[in-house]
């Protein structure tokens, strides 16, 4: 099929620079000497997965069990849960899980820990459970003094295996509590398999890190205007775009197309809600649930309506979400269709 | 089932506020003369537009004729799709559903006018084609003296039948421009089928306006904490909950929920992204994908980690595109689960 058959909008991923950037990353963790574990969040495609595991990655994380279901059914099954999973429901769901498959999953507490615990006496398993270090986003996460403590009830559960240290985004700040913590569980004896860092930006610091023996990074395979804006890719690496069509041009200077929040989501950058390929001077300054609102007054070149142009999201891993399929695309030749298979799940 | 056995985050309607908001909307539409049209984008089940057609609605309006096809396969035949439909393949699909159902569009340029006559002539039928004038918001829409040419093209057309004028949103503030357009068409001779206004803040703004026939609103079916805070609905008008799990607690006065913007979607208001039933004073001042961060500090009591808390949500047209499934809710009663059957849909 042609890429032009498609209706808009539709979520189109350029396969060669998804590959391109696929290889970019393995290989900086490989030159790292880093465990590579893409974070499935940006695609939530289990054939993409398989790609990023062809080409190096140890495992996937996912950030719900539902979804890591989702991957162990397609055969992949070293997994990584980098989120407290708390209540009996998800903590049994969880179980069955790992009794097929290799997963690991975070605690930030001892009440996560003692759910976890429970679970895996319950169906006679051992589950692998991370200590979570707080960082200074101060989303989840213990100091270092409490992540001592956790590890140490980590590891004399016989439930449990301690299987190491999170932390989320391992940006070079966090080093201080991560070597505390690192020579706090020297020193009473427990073993860290792991040490797993993670984040878009924290990637580009990895090699500040000699504590990291892993790293989770989802955004990296498709890239986005955010990555570009903060200087973690070129325009050029971004693989999604979003095909779009003028639907009305009620100004000079206005256009409207037809890929509002329900399609690009509504996260915004200081210059817009996107950057349209065709129209580099257009700035996208609002959406609404259909409608993106196009201000063409830098363009010399203004768009007629039945147009088709090309967005990059400012966000993919929230744009995939949205979408009930993306098409994998290599010049106008439309490849592939994927399911987005783990969307929209439950815990 | 039980609600409290429904994994968490789901996405709750309670069934008596949702029932008693319809009844109200209805009746004051009924008060005022008007024809009433909820739009389907709200909710996107064909169930829930059945209870509004019960309740005396005259028929749907949908963003997407992807959408009103979903809608016209579940027995629902008259659907306005207040949008330029662009672009042979969407014309093409548009001039089969008309086929079957009464289905009105809208335009704002003789472009698109020119496409819709192009497939009602390829199919042999007729579209119903809607004008579109110009409102503050400056999304679409023509001015009044462009509107009436438009009308007067759509008129001559063998293919077309022109259905009237729509207006979004139909606030006071386009009175002017809609008695010049209503003026303009009269001189010509044209009749005018229905004047179709919009949006839930024009609602209350309705008995101003007399030169409408018909309201098209869609959030009043479940409200959110964007209604509440603009006067439009009391918290207890909200039938949309979303059921969240207290997963982490790092600090005194910090909680996190696993409820982030790919369950709540990332909208804001001032004072967070959603209100939480049991913690009046506590704010939702973050939001990553699969996390909420909540500030628990103005809160006597404070949760521990496992305990279940409701958001509402502050839009609840962007939530319910994000889930698969939303639950029919009674007390604790779980009486339907229903598919959001028209979400992630392409053009």
């Amino acid at each position: 099929m042609n890429v032009f058959d498609l209706e808009t909008p539709s979520v189109l991923i350029d396969l060669d620079v998804m590959t391109a950037n696929i290889q970019r990353m393995q290989q900086r963790c490989t030159d790292l000497g880093l465990a590579f574990r893409p974070h499935t969040k940006t695609h939530k495609i289990p054939d993409i997965a398989r790609m990023q595991l062809e080409a190096g990655a140890v495992g996937v994380a996912c950030q719900k069990v539902t979804e890591a279901q989702i991957f162990a059914e397609a055969g992949i099954n070293d997994i990584q849960i980098p989120y407290n999973v708390v209540g009996p429901q998800k903590t049994a769901r969880l179980a069955d899980l790992a009794l097929y498959n290799r997963v690991t999953v975070s605690a930030d507490h001892p009440m996560v820990v003692a759910g976890l615990s429970d679970a895996a006496k319950a169906t006679g398993i051992t589950i692998r459970v991370m200590a979570d270090l707080a960082t200074d986003i101060q989303r989840t996460g213990a100091p270092a003094e409490e992540v001592i403590e956790l590890a140490k009830k980590i590891d004399e559960d016989e439930h449990l295996h301690f299987a190491g240290l999170l932390v989320y985004p391992s940006n070079p700040s966090v080093r201080p509590a991560l070597q505390e913590a690192l020579a706090g569980l020297n020193a009473a004896g427990i073993g860290v398999d792991s040490v797993s860092g993670g984040g878009s930006g924290a990637a580009w610091h990895a090699h500040e890190m000699p504590e990291l023996t892993e790293l989770r990074v989802g955004t990296y395979v498709f890239n986005d205007w955010s990555c570009v804006s903060k200087g973690w890719a070129a325009l050029e690496d971004c693989a999604m775009r979003v095909s779009a069509t003028v639907v009305s041009r009620p100004t000079a200077d206005r256009g409207i197309l037809d890929s509002g929040n329900k399609t690009l989501a509504a996260d915004r950058i200081q210059d817009g809600h996107g950057y349209i390929l065709e129209y580099p001077g257009a700035r996208i300054y609002q959406l609404s649930e259909e409608h993106a609102h196009v201000d063409f007054s830098a363009c010399e070149e203004r768009p007629v309506i039945g147009e088709r142009v090309h967005v990059i999201p400012v966000h993919t891993c929230v744009v995939t979400n949205l979408h009930n399929q993306i098409y994998g695309v290599r010049g106008e030749n439309v490849e592939v269709v994927w399911p987005v298979a783990a969307r929209g799940l439950v815990w």
